[in-house]
């Protein structure tokens, strides 16, 4: 299937946006990779996201430095706040206040500028039911939001947000990128991973991992410290 | 007149934003300032904020780096375009994409962290009719996007983004702010002012200013070149 629609696609260097990426370049659209350096502990995340870029012969990689350390508030970006072993009741204190947020917007802006209306997040509302910004009714809100915010809305487009894994589990996901041919060795999920991409193996995320490729039945390819 | 409640204001140096966190001490909010250095031409605009921010005591002032040169787009943050002295038909080229949901994005995050649900912002869809992220549709969308996208709003809050001058000529926001005690010489609002705040007095933003002195028949203060 082929269509020459232009989409940017969040890329992190995790499991859930690389798995983004391989679908929207099935869907026939042409990418653009949109990732963040943003304080998280994890930098090497934005390395595996440059080689997922490439990997996937985007047609532009941008990596943004977000100023995210000043505003604080999350055990990703606040370095008095521990990463948890054990997550606890309600909202993580992982979750970083506006993330989604503020990726969107950036996003937006970019396509804006190359004329886009398409953008792919790998949110879930499955493993991260914590997150409100994981949810399908605040991506519905953004996608009204981008309308109105922009030219090409003014002009009569209008923008989608495009969340393939939204409802699916963490196995569901891996299964969809490994008939896509997902090397998922190549990606970096844990919270506090070392700068060679090595992940501890007990954070919210590393867990929602392994178990994810154990329920799936599928060798787990992580580098674990 | 005084309550308690927390409010973060968009304070860029500039004439509008300082009428507007004149607006929100006066409606008796304790003020957290927040500007952002986003590559525009007028450095000297954030000199004035952080004067600014000063003389209104606000309980603290953060400047956010915006990497926003990277996306492009727009004549304040693209040096490869000319900042026009005439304006043109439909959306202006010193429009830079998605700006105020960047910008509010990050008053979001911060609102989220000192537990604030206000934001006032200094849009005005009168001289600025053609930016769609002016418009009162566009802050009502994000009104609802803060909601959903926040765990405030997760636990039932909602969120105000305050635009006290929206609706209000150049004139009457000078007017407004001359009520309120204002220094005006303290900003800057050209889109190409030198290193020490001196105004070109030909752009948009410089004419829109100038008019607006003149209209309201006060004494423009500013330092043009």
């Amino acid at each position: 299937m082929t269509n020459y629609n232009k989409a940017i696609v969040l890329v992190s260097g995790g499991l859930d946006s690389t798995t983004t990426l391989a679908i929207a370049k099935d869907l026939g659209f042409d990418c653009y990779a949109l990732s963040f350096n943003y304080g998280q502990r994890h930098i090497s995340e934005i390395n595996a996201a440059k080689k997922i870029a490439a990997t996937y012969n985007v047609l532009d990689h941008k990596v943004i430095n977000l100023d995210m350390g000043q505003i604080g508030g999350s055990a990703l970006t606040d370095s008095n706040i521990d990463v948890p072993e054990v997550s606890s009741e309600g909202i993580p204190i992982t979750y970083v206040p506006a993330r989604n947020t503020i990726f969107l917007s950036y996003a937006l802006a970019w396509a804006e500028v190359i004329d886009a209306n398409d953008i792919f997040i790998g949110v879930n509302a499955v493993d991260y039911s914590g997150y409100p910004d994981c949810r399908p009714e605040y991506i519905k809100a953004y996608e009204q939001l981008a309308t109105l915010a922009t030219k090409a809305g003014v002009e009569g487009a209008s923008f989608k947000i495009h969340t393939p894994l939204i409802e699916l589990s963490k196995a569901e996901i891996i299964q969809k990128g490994i008939s896509l041919d997902v090397d998922y060795g190549l990606t970096v999920s844990c919270y506090q991973a070392d700068e060679k991409g090595k992940a501890c193996g007990v954070c919210d995320s590393c867990r929602f991992r392994k178990e994810g490729f154990e329920t799936a039945k599928i060798a787990d390819p992580t580098y674990y410290k």
